[in-house]
């Protein structure tokens, strides 16, 4: 017998999920709230961690009548393997994303792409000099080049430490070398991680999770920080902009085009095809008031840094912005994007793109787009959404809500220009209390939260304490529609905060990008941490991932922590099966690299938490509480 | 209630194998036969592929009443998902140790290591010319430097394809070109399958597949080949001699060291620090008859390939070498080494020593061992075994049987050279019929299979039928206990073959080396189908594992397919739970690359099959049947 359905209030904070939801249900259209009912109970073991199934003598499960595999591994070993491959997974994901940048630049050094083009060249010499880059007298064509070489040799074998790790404090870099943990190569790193978890290879928990950090570390140290810093060079660095968030981005009138996925390579051709006057006309010609392109997750992010288009929605809303029934085309990259996507796309007329050879989804339609085509491509696929207009049903339109306003694009470039050429003055609010800390709240939606009901339970109960939030990923949609990204949300944050943010003219809440952007963070805490001569574990400084769901958390999750950020996930990853690991991760960590994981799904107790944290680490610093 | 044991006649054909596990049951042992009793019956959502936990909205598994994942996942997406992490593991394991081999060889030629050299130059110059590298009027060391580059290079993210596809028929190569399948570089290849692995990237399981094959293919054509190659430079290029396997290859008045694991860089070392005078006189002064070093798994296949040291036994005899009582030392590099011989080890006098940071085991006695400190490290861990000597209980020892006499050594170049200078006698034999196909017999013990019955069978079936059986990994001792690795096994054979072998003075059955070595299959393969001017596709051969357990032996299988190799596996990896996927493997890849997987339990059957695959392809070269 099919479960009942629980009510659309229990799933999501927002009235245009709710609204969505209803019509999703009334229109029989299946959701991932739905498919989250039919998969519980989930497996015990596989949620545990404990079940193997690296060889064919298994798949084995540890119960206690059945304490090892086949093999002898016990549960240690098993939920070690399997969380390191977990966060080899979403390390790979992030550092795959810095790659494809890689290769963009190098199409333009090479001159086999005009559609892409070096933005922020004064950006690009920076980060050559701070990488030992020669760049007085040199083009910089030149200097790109080098740069070039610099970043695809943190993906080889051969270094000691990725490039990037100039950036972090000395003491830190001495406790990685002396743990094992300095990321050498991001690729060298995820393969060192899938051979240690083969069958007989590495079989000691803690050694495999000193891997699994160090893996995690090459992500955010240089796979995640050359995307977000190739990202900026290539399209611009962001600064301070309006735009707004929810589902009302979508218009009634307009050819919609929603971009999905993360990388900005493809969707920032969508958007300049978009603002073509050729095309616009073509939709005029269709009857429509021209085309609109808004964000879902990550890619929209990255375009709502740099170019200010509106976010439709995070993680969950990804579905229900189909359900409008008045989006033509889902253009998408790779990462996070729903396979169901295509067959809801499949119950309107809207077309669902796919772009890239490595992200394939059956049933959808294909564009092999590269460096030297992109363009060419992406007015191929806005003429087809202009086409699908004509096929929308408007009776089966329903846009719910009105736009909610938001403040993007504070890239670490915005926030120094903001304090007038330097940290100091941010330093300084933070010696003086009236910031007392900062906490990143990224990543994502999970079906197992009320939608958005942790992000923005947590970012509200942060301000109140005068502690900064940065938010990256698809905490971004949910903080914006909660209004926090506004500079009036001072109202709702402490006396210090309030202050402050009214001087400067910012929100409490700062919208830091996506999640590769987590690398901003990490460069943030490091430069503070180095200004102030400390390590970064001495910061009063915390992240969370309230709403988890993506391996590409649980790498974040860990690069924080090893890099000396203490840590809040709402729930856990599949390691409770281990005693030794679950140990390890809530506080075995604090005394190996000064930070640990906790768990806590209520955003009044992660608060206190936090508030805890950065009570004892302002002390530590002398600052008072 | 615990299950009954099962008979250990049921376990394994061989006579040293039932003796220690009837031995083992006396002494409370537990080995992977009782583990494999007490996981069985396994989880059958995780045998047949379809349970998913690549994030925290699940664990998901499909069923009839939840055809999707939370995330919209079917089953064909799960198993292929799943599938390419299976393949990338196995191929980061050998690929992994390919790599090591460059960073000995970089060792050599920057002059931080005087423990190993090169011993092979003439290969490496003719490798090298091979690779396009100029090799007249330069130094060996200056060769060498200039091909470390390249095979790092091989493990980068600038290739468009990696080094030895220079080997390859130029049809195969554009095949894959066409198909997308050219292996570009090793880690890039193994990173982009966990990135589209992860939630939300590639859903269209062939596609997925294909991307498998082509970590494969970067496995054998690249990490393993690499890894052969420069073993063979390093510790020298094997050549037929004669050695022995059983488990009487541990002596009884000797310390006995056995070597475990993979890369013959440890166990040399190991086995030249046995050979020392000093060491031998500590072990003569503690009482013993000498140091006697045995191989197991496939470190032991390097040692009895390049220097003749006898195999104590494969997989499965791995527990049961220790059980025997007289082993003073486990010395172990990585992969395969079932953790269970820690608890194994500890109830003997035995040690269980880990000698790579990325393999270590909870319990064992570590040594960090480099190629700066190799021998010293190796000499005191000899010592260690010497006075673990005296702590041995006599009552204890039991070593069944007598040796049984192998041939070993067929490197592709000492085949040559006993063909006497070129394949080309072998090409006639074929032609003429007398060898009327060739099968690699390759992989693993698993203890779902009666030990070494399908490896046996499918050996002495295939002989019967004229068709030529190269052996490697844990094949190499099943084939060796039986008898096959003698010249006198050619009796055995039919008549074409056996008059083959009894002019060449050779096996039936041929020691090709470890599973690394399966690279030199390959290798021979290309250059037949060069000769003949064919691709691989068209040559009357074949590939089996019969007997696999491990993600390499996916690995193997996968890329052996993709290089038109019909291959065979004695049961199936964790894929059934979907048609697509499962249909791809066993027929659809057959018009994509030319050749399939077949799975047959019964090795009568597969040795027919066999039979008729090489029916039909000497057939359509127009060699009669």
């Amino acid at each position: 017998m099919a479960k009942e359905p629980r009510p659309v209030e229990a799933l999501s904070i927002w009235e245009d999920a709710r609204a969505m939801l209803t019509k999703a249900r009334a229109e029989g259209i299946e959701t991932a709230h739905e498919r989250l009912q039919q998969q519980t109970p989930h497996c015990k073991f596989c949620e545990l961690g404990v079940s193997c199934r690296n060889c064919t003598m298994g798949p084995c499960k540890i119960t206690p009548k059945a304490p090892r595999g086949v093999c002898g591994a016990d549960a240690d070993v098993i939920v070690a393997r399997n969380f390191g491959r977990f966060v080899a997974g979403g390390s790979a994901g992030h550092s795959d994303h810095g790659r494809d940048l890689v290769e963009v630049l190098e199409s333009i050094v090479e001159g086999s792409t005009s559609d892409y083009r070096i933005t922020d060249e004064a950006k690009l010499r920076r980060i050559a000099a701070e990488l030992g880059v020669t760049v007085e007298d040199r083009s910089t064509m030149d200097i790109a080049a080098e740069l070039i070489d610099i970043f695809y040799a943190d993906f080889g074998s051969r270094k000691k430490e990725v490039a990037f790790l100039c950036r972090v404090p000395a003491k830190r870099r001495e406790l990685w070398d002396r743990l094992g943990m300095t990321p050498r190569g991001v690729d060298r790193e995820i393969a060192e991680m899938m051979h240690r978890t083969h069958m007989g290879c590495d079989n000691d928990a803690p050694n495999t999770l000193i891997h699994a950090a160090r893996t995690a570390l090459a992500d955010g140290w240089a796979g995640s920080m050359i995307g977000t810093e190739l990202s900026d060079v290539i399209f611009g660095t962001p600064q301070p902009s309006m735009s707004h968030a929810n589902l009302a981005a979508i218009k009634k009138d307009k050819v919609n085009i929603l971009v999905h996925g993360h990388n900005p390579v493809v969707s920032e051709m969508i958007l300049a095809a978009a603002r073509e006057p050729a095309l616009i006309a073509e939709a005029e010609a269709m009857g429509a008031q021209g085309i609109n392109v808004a964000g879902l997750c990550c890619t929209g992010n990255e375009l709502l840094m740099r170019q200010g288009i509106p976010m439709a929605g995070n993680h969950l809303m990804t579905e229900l912005a189909i359900v409008t029934g008045a989006v033509e085309a889902v253009v998408v990259d790779y990462q996070c994007i729903m396979p169901s996507l295509v067959q809801i796309a499949g119950c309107y007329h809207t077309l669902f793109i796919d772009t890239a050879q490595k992200a394939r989804f059956t049933g959808a339609v294909h564009f092999d787009i590269h460096p030297h085509n992109a363009l060419e491509q992406a007015r191929e696929i806005v003429r087809m959404a202009v086409q699908a207009y004509a096929r929308r049903d408007a009776s089966r339109v329903q846009i719910p809500g009105e736009p909610v306003n938001i403040m993007t694009g504070f890239s670490n470039e915005a926030v120094i220009a903001a304090l007038g050429g330097s940290l100091d003055p941010l330093v300084q609010a933070i010696a003086a209390g009236d910031i007392r800390g900062a906490v990143g709240i990224v990543g994502c939606n999970n079906p197992k939260f009320q939608q958005d009901s942790m992000n923005v339970g947590l970012a509200k109960e942060l301000i109140k304490k005068d502690i900064l939030v940065l938010v990256t990923g698809c905490v971004t949609t949910a903080a914006g529609k909660a209004g926090l990204l506004l500079p009036e949300a001072a109202e709702q944050a402490g006396p210090g905060l309030r202050k402050i943010c009214g001087a400067l003219g910012i929100p409490p809440v700062l919208h830091y990008g996506s999640c590769v952007d987590n690398s901003r963070i990490l460069q943030l805490c490091a430069a503070l941490a180095n200004a102030l001569g400390v390590d970064i574990s001495d910061l009063p400084v915390g992240a969370s991932s309230p709403e988890w769901y993506s391996e590409k958390a649980a790498a974040i999750g860990l690069y924080a922590v090893a890099s000396g950020i203490y840590t809040h996930l709402g729930h856990p990853p599949h390691i409770l099966g281990s005693q030794t690991v679950t140990d390890l991760a809530v506080s075995g960590l604090e005394d190996l690299v000064g930070a640990s994981f906790f768990i806590e799904p209520d955003p009044v107790k992660a608060a206190l938490a936090f508030d805890l944290r950065i009570r004892a680490k302002r002390k530590a610093l002398g600052l008072g509480e």
